[in-house]
This record gives structure tokens, C-alpha cells and sequence, in this order.
């Protein structure tokens, strides 16, 4: 979900667009550290970050709508999920952005945040009981008490207005939960569905790019057997050889991570979400491998055309999660919280053998974090697939998008709607509206807005 | 809710009983002591107890009834709620019944358990964890993967069903809350509702009665102000004479918890729960009345006969909750979870006014435990009135119950069904069958078993 980020590319990216949209007010909100123990080292209050705008609300009537955020800056979700404010301006709301305990600037501990034990209060219950303990009393000081509130996410944001509605439906009325992948994460799938799927997007762009792809990590496998780091270097452009079965790992994640990353974000338009992005970069790379060079690294990391070199080591953090980690903080706070097992096998898909166990998984959390992972507990404490007892919950998910087959494809009553968009990749549909956008994706927002409209006029 | 006990007596029946029922086998579950912290001084295990009987199960196909056990011994509460085991041998269910922790032998820290800040992994949240984890890993173990669960409860533990379906309905198909006072317990309702209902319940029986009471306690504040100390230790047979206010005070809550205690264990037989009460003891204490001695500490503290004078530390302790602590480690962790605010007031109950209000418990909880009350906590995470998203919940209560009023009392749709009792005490249904029941509580236990009937057969 977290992915790789030029981390100077980013920050760029968020002056420039905070200049753009001024309408959000970057806020502060005085938020419990400890929800669950009363006398625990988090006795006290941190500083939690959210925007907000009031520009579209129909004071004390409107409806609210409030992003449940995910594991990075605030900012950055705000700033591609225009969906909401376009929703908003139609339907007369107020919109909350809430930034998610860890991430960002909404550090509990200062510089100690991501110290052993203070990394400890990093759960996702406790980012819940933030959410809800800041609507109830935001609602307070809006004079909002009566409105209504829907909860919008995407990626794991998406699994939180999940859990908000299932777990807080005195406080949420309804929620739209765009690319989440509430089944996989609960360990309820299959292990190589996800780089299968990443293949496959490749494979319907064009069937002979992953003939090449599985060619082009065979000649790097074979290079590396032989120890010819210096012709490795120069294939991929690296700013030192390889020299060790580590680093050659680390360039076969690195690679594996870029087409995944092209998978996710092959949107229609260019974009500057979790880094650049050409327009349809999946149909750029198969374009481009063609030719004589297969590496995807060009277009994922080196967008801005500032790199010389790919440097193994800070592009791309060894990590927890198998479909990548990106860098800086909030990467630290996602290497702790990811719960996924994903592998890659070179049978159902295009990508080298490269397996992640529970037993990998558990070694690597004791290890660095001092933690033991539990794998049945998003099962035990979020229902998992037993979702009879839910309701009002809009499950999105685009078919170009490998998270897609981790969550819920399919109508599980008359209030669990799935909506499928054909040719969307990861949470398209909560993007602002792009003139290059497919007609699914306008006909899915058109279905969401209604179901939305539904869920904040019935009677509370 | 909890309230006093002779411990003696309690031990004494608890060996009485275990050896009447023999079916229930104890046995110890190896529980995570922190579910919502890996990094926390949790980060291990302890021994949860629960009792089980299989002996009316429908192996592999029938139901689970399981007892969110509350504040005390797990024993007391399998010992008088009969009418489970009733069901189960009628329904083909398998009986657990859950020791909360904190309680009973369920010690996380062994001695150190009620230790700052040991203490603080008592909440509500790690007993509902508790009970989601121990439910999942026994169905494993016993084969019981499709068998539906039932949660039953009375009280405190009544809440805890109620919170068991709407928080983990993933696991719980339907819940029985026997006089759960999920109302005023999250703050919604009136501080003097408790004390007037335990003053009616005396009215009823004897009009005259409440004024002889309400004479007696005004006679007691008389002799304190005269200091006349000889007179009040030989009125209220006191082992010494009181010496100070806060004597006066500690007497004053005493006899107040005696009527508590009659009203709120007012069954029409004799009982062994909570101590030793005879049969209507509401009836018995306005017939004494009669004669020259008002106090009702014979019948409550001393139904044994055992006692010849009263010591007012050793039978009550001074404790967070107005309406009585026992006595004992199980007290100490009610005296750390409780959160009423009820007071008498002598205009709306016959007792004389003895407030508590939020600052008194916050200045009380401070210095006892190191922390500072969230008194709008229940409401935001247990969703206080607003159940509209819940479903198969029964919420009984009986009229003779003071802790009636501060439940659901109508239902509030067809599958959160209200039923009240008349002429019940506290939570009189989940007693077993008695010569003595009223037609009420016997149409009551049949319209429960239906509805129960229905939650395990409904396909899941």
C-alpha cells in the first residue's frame, strides 16, 4: 500500500499543492494518546492534524464528511481524493481530512514517537478512537450535533471507514471505502493473488511485455550467479555494483516494486500521488521495453529526470511489507503496523521467487520492533468476511488495481454494495474528475453519490 | 452493582455449591494480557478461568451459551444463573461460563495485579477482547467451528453482552442482557433515579414504611449532631462507637447499601448471592419496621447470626461506587472500573442526601488510581442509546430492580426486544426455575428461550 517515494520529489509536491487548494484550514485537535489504559505511559494529550473546509456546508444541517487517513501526510490524501469536495459542493458538506496518529506531524511522542515502547500505542484501534472521540467533539464545537456523519478512505484509509462504520455506528452513518483490502489483510486470500494481479495488468496492455520482464530477471539472475556486478550496474543504471546476494535481493525488489507501483497508479492522466506518474504508465513501459531496456526504474523513480543513478539503498527500504516501504517516518510507522504476507513465485506471475512466510514476517517484527504479529486478529476484531451484521458500506475497487481481489467484489446485501469499475486503478474513483477519465468511473461516483445521499438523509 | 459481601460466607457457600453442581469442569485458558499494545508490559499471557459443561451439547451442531462473566468469582454467577443451564439442556447447548479479568483467579499480575500501573489493562475493551479470542481459539479446539454463540449476562455482565454482539457480531449471534444498565451507566440519565426506585420499592410494600426510615435517619443525624456516639453504637449495634463525620457518613452509606441490597435481591425465596438474604426481604424489613428497630443491618449483614456487633470498615468499604464495594480483591478492581454518579438527596428518596458528583469521583480516582475518569467514554465507544444498529439483543429487567431504569426498557425494533418482568428483582430470569417464581418471570424465560431459539437457527 505504502510505497516508494522520492521523499524531496514529495515535499516539492506538497508546497506546490497546498498553494493550489487554500480552501482547507490546517488544524490542530487536542487528542487522548491512551484510549485503552488509563494508566499507561500515554497519559496525556498529543497533537492530532486535520484540515477542514466549511466552504459547501449547509451549516448545522449539511451532512459530514470526514477522511478517515491513511499512513502518510494528510495532506497528500486531501489533495488527490477531490471526489470528496466535488461530492461536498453537491450535497452541501462540511469535509474533515484527519490525519492519522504516527504520520505526518501528528506524532504522539515528538522525536521519541518511533522509540520501543512509545511505538506500541501505533494500532489500529487506537487511530479509531481518535476518529471517533474528534468527530464527537468537533460535532460539538461546529454546532454539528445533528449531522450526519460518512466516513471516506482509500487503501488502508478505506479499511478504516470500514472498521469506523462496523465498530461506530452510533457515530458514523455511512462510508465509502475505495480500493480496501479488508480480506487480504485479514489473511483471508491467497498469497500470490497479488503480484498475479500485477501481471496481469501488464499482460492485457500487451501479452508479450511479461515474456520479456521474466527475461529480462533471468539474464539478472544469471548475471548474478556469475558475480558480474559490473555489467548489472550498468543494465540498471545503478550508482554502485552490487556485491552481495543482499543487494541483488534488494534490486529485485526494487524492481518488482515499480512495476507494482505502475499497476496501482495506472491512471489515465499524469499524477503526483506517492511520487510522479506519467499518464498510463503501464502502457508506457511496454512501450518503452520494446526496446532494449526493461527496467521500469526510469519512469518510477526517476520521474523528474534529476537522478544520474539509482542508489539501492535509499530508494527503496527494506521492510516489513512486501509490496514496498517508502522512506522517512511514516515509513518507519507502516514497517510496524503492515500485516501481509504477499509473494511473488515466477509460476502465476512475471516476477522472480521471492517469498514472505509469517515465519519471515515473525522473525523480521521480533527482530526490529520487539513485537510478535498476530495473524488472526484483523479477523477476530474486524469480522473479516462475516460482514452480515454491517450496513451502509460502499466497497469500490478498479479491476486494473492488484489491491482489488483483497476486498469485497461482490454485493453482500442491500446496504454492502460493491462497485466495480472497469479500467480504474487503485481508489480512481475518489480522484477529482479528469477530463480523461473512463465512463465507469463517472457512472461509479454517479452510484456513490446516491448511496451517500441515501445514507445521510434517512432517519439516524 | 457489586456490593458487599461476608467473604467467610461467600467462601463458605462457594464450597457448598461446587460440590451441588458438579458438571461444571474449571479449566484455565492462556489469554493475551494486552490486546491493544505489543510493545506494553502486557506483552505476555496469563491464565483465564472458565467453566464448561458439554453435557446437553448437540456435539459439532449445537449452540454455545457463554457467560460474559463480571465482577467477581465466576463460580457465583454459574451457581445462580440456572436458567442457562436449563436452556442449554432444552436447546442442546454447550455452557461456558468466562471469568473477567481482574477477577476471581484471573489475575493477569498475580500479586501484583492491583499495583499501578498494573491495574490499567483493566477495561472493558481487553474483557471483550478476552472473550472474542477465548470464543474463537475454543471453538477450534472443541470442533465447534459452525456452532452459533449466544452471550448471556446479568448486570455489569449483561452489559458485556450487549457490547459482545454490537462490537464483535462477527463471533456472537445473538446476546440475552439481564438487567444491563447500558443507559445510565454511559451517563444518560438521571443521578437520582437509582435511590428512588430502591425508596418505591419499599413504598409498595408498605406506604408507612418509608416514613419510619426516613424518621430513623433523621434521628441518626440528630444524635450526630448532639455527639450523643453511645446512643448511635447501641441503636445500630456497632462494635464501637462512632467517633467522627466521616463514622457518621460510613454508617449512613452502610444501612443505605442494606436497602439497596434488599431491594435490588428481592427474589421470592432465599438466596445465596451476593451474601445470604432471606426470601422477599423487602417484606420482612418493613415487617420488622414495625417494632421498635429500623435498621435493616440484621437482615443483610448478619444473616447468619454469626455477628454480634457491626464494624463499619470491615463490612463496607468506602469505594467509588454509591451504590456499595465489597470487600476483598474483586472490590478493589470495581472500586478501579466503576463510573456512577448516583445520589440521594431526601426529597426524591427516603435516604439522607449523600452526593457523588463527576468531580468527586475524579478527585477520588486521582488520588486512589493515578487516573482521571472519561465520563463520555462509554457513550462514544459503546454507542450509549444510539442502537439503531444493532440487532438480536434481549434486554430484560425486572420492575423490582432499582437498576431497571437505567437500561432499555421498550423495545426498539424486532430484534432489540425489551422485556420487563413484574414483580422481578435483579436479573431474577437467569436465576433457574423456583416453586416460588411469579408467572412473569416463567412467560418471561419462555419468551427469551424463542428469541434465543431464533438467533442459533437463523443462517448466519
Amino acid at each position: 500500500i505504502m510505497t516508494i517515494q522520492l521523499f524531496f520529489t514529495l515535499k516539492l509536491l506538497l508546497y506546490n499543492i497546498s498553494a493550489l487548494e487554500p480552501q482547507f484550514r490546517e488544524k490542530y485537535f487536542s487528542q487522548t494518546v491512551d484510549h485503552f489504559n488509563f494508566n499507561s505511559m500515554g497519559n496525556g494529550t498529543f497533537s492530532q492534524r486535520y484540515l477542514i473546509t466549511d466552504e459547501y456546508w449547509k451549516k448545522s444541517h449539511g451532512p459530514i464528511f470526514f477522511y478517515t487517513g491513511n499512513e502518510g501526510d494528510i495532506w497528500e490524501f486531501a489533495l488527490n481524493s477531490g471526489f470528496i469536495t466535488e461530492l461536498a459542493a453537491q450535497q452541501g458538506a462540511l469535509v474533515i481530512f484527519a490525519e492519522h496518529r504516527y504520520y505526518g506531524k501528528s506524532l504522539p511522542f515528538g522525536k521519541d514517537t518511533f522509540s520501543i515502547p512509545q511505538i506500541g500505542l501505533l494500532t489500529v484501534e487506537q487511530a479509531l478512537a481518535d476518529y471517533a472521540v474528534m468527530i464527537t467533539e468537533l460535532k460539538e464545537q461546529l454546532g454539528a450535533r445533528d449531522c450526519p456523519v460518512i466516513v471516506f478512505g482509500g487503501s488502508y484509509g478505506g479499511m478504516l471507514s470500514v472498521y469506523m462504520r462496523i465498530k461506530y455506528p452510533n457515530i458514523v452513518a455511512g462510508g465509502l471505502a475505495a480500493s480496501a483490502p479488508i480480506l487480504s489483510t485479514a489473511g483471508l486470500g491467497d498469497s500470490t493473488q497479488f503480484f498475479r494481479d500485477v501481471t496481469a495488468d501488464f499482460e492485457r496492455v500487451a501479452p508479450e511485455c511479461t515474456h520479456a520482464v521474466r527475461g529480462a530477471f533471468h539474464q539478472l539472475k544469471e548475471l548474478a550467479e556469475r558475480q558480474d556486478y559490473s555489467r548489472i550496474q550498468m543494465e540498471f543504471s545503478l550508482c554502485k555494483p552490487p556485491s552481495s546476494v543482499r543487494d541483488v535481493r534488494q534490486l529485485n525488489g526494487l524492481l518488482r516494486n515499480a512495476f507494482t507501483l505502475m499497476a496501482m497508479l495506472d491512471y489515465p492522466y499524469s499524477t503526483q500521488f506517492m511520487g510522479n506518474m506519467p499518464a498510463n504508465p503501464v502502457k508506457v513501459q511496454t512501450t518503452s521495453m520494446n526496446s532494449s531496456n526493461i527496467s521500469p526504474a526510469g519512469i518510477v523513480y526517476n520521474s523528474t529526470g534529476v537522478l544520474t543513478c539509482f542508489d539501492l539503498y535509499s530508494l527503496y527500504l527494506e521492510c516489513a511489507d512486501p509490496t514496498g516501504c517508502g522512506l522517512g517516518s511514516d515509513s518507519l510507522a507502516w514497517d510496524y503496523q503492515i500485516n501481509l504476507c504477499y509473494e511473488s513465485n515466477n509460476v502465476t506471475d512475471m516476477f522472480p521467487p521471492m517469498s514472505f512466510t509469517e515465519r519471515d514476517r515473525e522473525f523480521y517484527c521480533s527482530k526490529r520492533w520487539a513485537v510478535v504479529p498476530r495473524p488472526d486478529w484483523l479477523q477476530t476484531q474486524f469480522w473479516g468476511d462475516a460482514l452480515s451484521a454491517a450496513s451502509n458500506i460502499i466497497f469500490s475497487n478498479g479491476d486494473l488495481d492488484p489491491w482489488a481481489n483483497g476486498g469485497v467484489r461482490k454485493s453482500l446485501s442491500s446496504s454492502l454494495i460493491a462497485v466495480n469499475i472497469s479500467g480504474g486503478a487503485h481508489h480512481l474513483d475518489l480522484r477529482g474528475s479528469n477530463d480523461a477519465d473512463p465512463l465507469s468511473v463517472i457512472s461509479a461516483r454517479k452510484t456513490e453519490a446516491d448511496l451517500i445521499a441515501q445514507d445521510h438523509t434517512e432517519p439516524l
